[in-house]
């Protein structure tokens, strides 16, 4: 039986699911000669590691246990009383964990899965690499941070995942790398990778008001608590800028032209949610109706999308072919199409649901069980 | 630098495609630390092989000349006049091809690159993958004979790529194993496998007679000589079948139920190509016209699709919702629907060119990089 030690950073709604996925997988896996050794779980308080870091993982109750502690917003302290396993304090666990990866990284070998949503842990990545660890990413910031950062992660390519941080679980980054390691050069991408803005454009293009369309994404559970955070950009930027990276492109966030659906004078510094949601949306109306209903004389619809071509890298709304993959999108799916040499006149389309923790974890365990043949 | 030793079996279209691509992809996989090191490339009627098989590869310019030679009709002997190579006759071939897999499939490593069509090279593949290469098919006659012989060439399954057997270079096949290893049940596949059938039921569906397409389609060399190669079903069928049995159905071709788009007396042993061509496609011109209006009526459209969904594995003339990424297809692109726990609803979407020499080729030669982590 092949081992696959990890340590799982980040235990929310997709660190949660990974869990629950890896222990109900345990039969496949096994069929497979594969073990997922789960070594460590942590979030941002504490660090849970198995007594017996060489040979054995947290056991599956304990797994669970942390789903269940985790979803009841408890501390992952309490496992502690739980049974065979240690636990560390915040300040104390990322120096635990490169501890481990010293140990693991060369003999062994050690995954480090993050599945949080830190900025802070690109230094713990990023010497695990050093050390010979793998890593997989579901957060996206490790990847959208410096060109530094991003090149230092990826010294060793084959050791690096991170299907789930475009698109969910959806083949998004695993289709572009078989392209790009079969020479056919990449000549535009477009896409669209916020299930939200692909919800709030495909209502608006049924005539629906800006301000209704978003009130009612809200009341679904849609969006962010504030719906800025989807209507700004910036998460499509993120997937944009990962996307352009692995192409090849040098670039960092401030390259990248970002069209937000709010001007800045209603930014979140200068108007509350309430006032956003009340008079500020409903200011918004007009202009994209008058955009809307222009598009659709000239048998067009409007998209957010990213566009990833030449040395071009945007984010925001584009008039599409109302017959064109893009085009015909309804509701929440992600669909990115990719045009290279072999598909230059109708792209290569991938779509599908592009958000969720199942699918979001789903990704991130196809990831690690693709790492097998690096594990003695 | 990491070599990958390889003997190419079959250097037809995609063989010699797979030749250019890997010599002009050679500064790129020497960026990823990768040597592409062809060892020997066969035909139906010689084998070529590198002097010093265990250090060098055939040169460049003899690759090139193997893609010129096989475009011009010649025969793959004509090489041994060109350099550092050796010529072995067919009756030679087989067993120089195992001697060289027992030599370095437990060293080195080996893979043996099947973009033959021919059905006599399972026995060789089986062999190979007993003393321990990796085996590349293009080829879809080794994964559609005998369970027996699918699970021998599946026994190490990490070693095993065969992307291009289903929808050419379409991501097909690497997504399905994500969705596989991350557990997420597969309910059900609906695809659209056959570009030309793709092409015949939508020009149909405009209402030209099926005879008027199927003639165009032949005159425009989007059909076999023989458009009822196409037309049978033969070729769908056995993707599904290799679709079916990567899910882990045990199935063999006559568990699949095959709609012919001929009736059994206009059979190729009943009736020549020309009588087919003249009298016979126009006596089918009623049926499929009212099959058609039938669907039409219900908002519905007419594919050719393969199916697999609980025990079931058919390919035929499916009614489908107009406004679904199958009945919204037009044209010659391959389309496959996937359906599981994630993706429920709205299934997982994979679309574009699923025939070419290029793009199948492109699909091999990503396998074959995906295989790096397996050798030294």
């Amino acid at each position: 039986m092949k081992s696959i030690p990890l340590i799982l950073i980040g235990c929310g709604g997709v660190g949660s699911h990974l869990l629950h996925h890896i222990v109900s997988c345990r039969s496949l896996h096994s069929k497979q000669g594969l073990w997922l050794r789960v070594a460590g779980v942590c979030d941002s308080k504490s660090l849970i590691l198995a007594e017996d870091l060489l040979n054995k993982g947290l056991d599956d109750s304990i797994l669970l246990e942390t789903c269940r502690i985790k979803s009841a917003g408890l501390s992952l302290s309490k496992l502690g009383d739980f049974g065979e396993c240690r636990v560390f304090n915040h300040t104390e666990s990322h120096g635990k964990i490169l501890d481990i990866a010293s140990q693991l990284g060369k003999t062994t070998g050690l995954v480090l899965v993050d599945c949080s949503a830190s900025s802070d842990i690109v230094e713990v990545l990023k010497q695990a690499v050093d050390v010979g660890c793998c890593v997989v990413m579901a957060n996206k910031k490790p990847l959208t941070s410096s060109m530094e950062d991003f090149e230092k992660l990826f010294t060793y390519p084959r050791r690096i995942r991170h299907e789930s941080t475009v698109g969910a679980g959806l083949p998004v980054i695993a289709s572009l790398n078989r392209i790009i390691s079969s020479g056919d050069p990449v000549n535009r991408i477009i896409g669209s990778l916020s299930g939200t803005l692909g919800y709030v454009m495909s209502e608006v293009e049924d005539g629906k008001p800006l301000s209704q369309v978003v009130r009612a994404a809200k009341s679904l559970g849609y969006t962010e608590p504030d719906p800025r955070d989807d209507l700004g950009g910036m998460d499509v930027a993120r997937k944009a800028l990962i996307l352009a990276r692995i192409l090849g492109r040098r670039i960092n966030m401030d390259s990248i032209q970002i069209e937000s659906l709010y001007p800045k004078e209603m930014a979140p510094d200068l108007m509350t949610v309430e006032d956003f949601l009340g008079r500020g949306l409903s200011l918004l109306d007009k202009d994209i109706q008058e955009r809307v209903e222009k598009a659709a004389s000239k048998g067009n619809v409007l998209r957010y999308v990213c566009v990833i071509e030449d040395s071009k890298c945007e984010v925001g709304i584009q008039e599409l072919p109302k017959n064109s993959p893009l085009g015909r999108l309804r509701g929440s799916d992600n669909v990115v199409e990719v045009y290279t040499r072999c598909y230059s006149d109708q792209p290569l389309v991938i779509q599908g649901a592009g958000a969720g923790n199942d699918t979001t974890a789903a990704g991130v365990l196809a990831d690690i069980v693709d790492l097998q043949d690096l594990f003695p």
